[in-house]
């Protein structure tokens, strides 16, 4: 088994031992040195935010001090969901290792599959012309970070 | 301008002022009551899951004492990126009202609408067959709290 996918491994296992949520645990590695690791904590955390891969890019950024992971690889335990996939992206991670594959998250009961499949109809815009001064404001900000 | 919005435009305009991040701001109702709010702090938290949504959900979350948000509404100055609405749909939100949209906040410098068209083939499979025995031990536990 591969090393890092084993140290992920080793977090999903000690997730559900400990009962904070689903069988997801993840590594992040950088220069093959992991950088941060994390597990599932829905359930003990009680928010839904709380995925083994979001988790982990916490774990990352406060070890390196910075929101930009590029260069950094992630080891998880399955396939990630949307939001965690949303997070890999902004995080500037280049490569994603899984386990199992969403198929198999959704034979244990997970939703994740079903969320691929959903298109965002549950949303409406409403008082555009007034968040645009937002960003018409922003817009005028020098030397901002961008990220 | 709907109250609710004025909430989240308000919080928006307090996270930029301060540099804690993009100009976005977040409420969630529930019952007609705020129950929680946030706005972006990538800058401010150095981590690029901290857009206003998931601090909105954070904050949603501890004071409802809950994981499941079933019944709340969002309220977001700007179309929530693939992450957010991944993190919306795992909480049970079931309506969402945006001002901005997702090409407003591409004219603004974000990436939101490219990761909507990306696909996830940065990642690869590797050890199933060993996730798969987490999955399984997982399977067996009792009594689980699903999410």
């Amino acid at each position: 088994m591969n090393e890092y996918m084993q140290a992920a491994a080793e977090q999903a296992r000690a997730g559900i031992r400990a009962g904070h949520g689903g069988p997801f645990g993840c590594v992040i590695v950088c220069g093959g040195r992991i950088v941060g690791k994390g597990h599932n904590e829905v359930l003990k955390q009680k928010d839904p935010t709380c995925h083994g891969e979001i988790m982990a890019i916490h774990d990352a950024c406060k070890a390196l001090d910075t929101f930009d992971l590029s260069g950094c690889e992630l080891y998880t335990t399955a396939e990630p969901c949307p939001m965690c996939f949303g997070a890999i992206l902004w995080a500037n991670i280049g490569k994603i290792y899984y386990g199992c594959n969403i198929s198999d998250t959704e034979k244990i009961g997970f939703r994740d599959k079903l969320f691929y499949n959903t298109a965002m109809d549950r949303a409406e815009e409403l008082d555009r012309e007034e968040c645009l001064e937002i960003f018409e404001e922003y817009s005028k900000i020098k030397n901002k970070i961008m990220y």
